[in-house]
């Protein structure tokens, strides 16, 4: 059983599992007699020992990413925030069930598993600058969707999203979880025009004027969109079961980051893919304390972001697991 | 047969191929086609478009990367340059050779082929403040070990090294190259004291006050290395072959650096894989006019950038050349 209210929810993050000291300190001692200059593989290092930690094993490898893509469809569409139509997210969701999508050949290319769960896109979320893009029990069923998506045999997951709209709504969370104003968080998406982003920000301006007092996963109802709300609850359930993550981009970020805001801690086992073009998105970012490992440029969603870097996640552990300490080698360490 | 004299490198530089114009606008055609926003993979678009430019085909992909990692004892190694003894040159070649290095690890991880070349580890270049580091036909054969050792059948290539002393070569090469001062140019290597960085300040000092005002392959002989003049000749093999290239670090660059500024244009078959932590790195890159696709703090050379920057290529080539358009997947295009 995973939760079946947004408060039983919150008390799972309160419960949440924590990273394992001695397989840290085991990681850490380990790395020291590596074959190498201490710390000249830089951020390698660091994501080594991390990832140790959350796996409780001082030695470990990347065996089973996983990323799975979450589609929704948003009420706010309506408005005119966006460059590409509606009905794009359910063609797109054939796209990838096809394997022609940028994430299959990223999934593929970083040996990952990947799946794809569209949720409910007859039904878009509610208009929120007019009420709540999803009630509580709409908003707990796609959690729960993200929850039973992540496979127990993972040992690294990308979640990523396909939803006409949706930075609108990842814009609205973040004004609402993170203050300032509406222009702060807004950017072109897809690629919308200057009348477009105009839009965007009254949207924005007016949802967080609606419901911006609400708590982090109230928000995350009000504002989010069905495959956020998937995405916020695959990353809990990772948590779960200490299973690292990758997070994408600015819709990935703004999801997990209710989960963050909710209970401080809760994005302990993840680390920051890229940081993408949104223009929002480092500063989305800084919010949750997180410095991205890219910066290349990408604004696709999808899991994109978070799948490119799945090669670099397993190169440090197969750095950190495979390599030759110095007494094994015969190297004089310096 | 490759060159046997400076003057005739020079004259293969001149002569090298260009990209096909056809296959880049090829590319650029199709990826406007892709389906996904215009410009929504950021620089793995360019990546393509650049490496479908070399390989003479519009939708290529990257199946037989190679890496290749050259050694070589430096002279200068005598004026305590370095945080390591000399004899670890010779150590860390036999630990590439069981597997035991990182870069095993990161070309296994990159599924790339990998080989190293030890040259005349018993034989180290002359101390390049009192002398030249390699009369012209001892860099000439160290150039041709590097020509030589590139795979005709390779379509992605990555070059490193290991050598005690080189980031001082480097930065004398660098120096000469590119003017500024000494200071500007040192970094602490695999990590010396400030005692040491003082003593490489004032060898690099010394060495380009003596052979600063040569023409650039002939800085390449008399500042450098043989695992430096060799991966100079497998980048120069690589551009004959049209072969793309991943540039590592600060000690590659300065050794591919020597071909740019002897015929300019001479790397643009390569791309800069990462910047490092080597303080000097980032004006180096300016120098050649190469933005840095990663930046993680990594300094050890090996080639363990570049490598790592090989799914990333590979990744932006599955997209490229894998990725439905939107007329075949009957997605609005927006």
């Amino acid at each position: 059983m995973s939760f079946s209210t947004l408060s039983e929810l919150r008390a799972r993050l309160l419960d949440a599992p924590m990273p394992d000291a001695a397989a840290i300190d085991g990681a850490a001692a380990r790395n020291a007699q590596l074959t190498k200059p201490a710390g000249s593989l830089g951020r390698l290092e660091e994501i080594a020992q991390w990832y140790a930690g959350w796996r409780g094993n001082a030695q470990p490898k990347v065996e089973a990413p996983q990323v799975i893509v979450f589609a929704g469809n948003h009420g706010i569409t309506a408005r005119g925030v966006s460059a590409f139509p509606a009905e794009v997210t359910v063609q797109m969701v054939a796209n990838f069930e096809h394997g022609g999508a940028a994430i299959n050949q990223l999934s593929r290319n970083a040996g990952a598993s990947m799946s794809v769960h569209a949720i409910e896109l007859d039904r878009p979320t509610g208009d929120f600058t007019e009420t709540v893009a999803m009630d509580e029990a709409d908003c707990v069923a796609a959690l729960r969707v993200g929850w039973d998506a992540v496979d127990e045999k993972a040992d690294l997951l990308v979640v990523g999203e396909m939803g006409i709209g949706n930075t609108t709504s990842a814009a609205a969370i973040a004004h609402a979880l993170f203050g300032g104003t509406a222009a702060d968080w807004v950017g072109r998406g897809t690629g919308v025009d200057d009348a477009g982003l105009k839009i965007k920000e009254e949207v924005v301006a007016a949802g967080v004027a609606l419901h911006g007092d609400k708590d982090p996963l109230d928000i995350l109802a009000a504002l989010g969109g069905r495959e956020l709300a998937a995405m916020a609850g695959a990353i809990a359930r990772a948590r779960d079961l200490r299973i690292p993550v990758v997070l994408d981009g600015f819709i990935c970020t703004a999801a997990a980051a209710t989960l963050e805001r909710a209970v401080s801690g809760a994005l302990d086992h993840c680390i920051a893919g890229h940081e993408s073009d949104e223009a929002a998105h480092s500063r989305l970012l800084a919010g949750i304390g997180k410095e991205p490992l890219l910066s290349l440029g990408l604004r696709l969603g999808e899991g994109s972001g978070g799948a490119l870097v799945i090669p670099l996640v397993r190169a440090a552990l197969e750095c950190h697991s495979g390599m030759a300490t110095f007494a094994e080698a015969g190297v004089s360490a310096g």
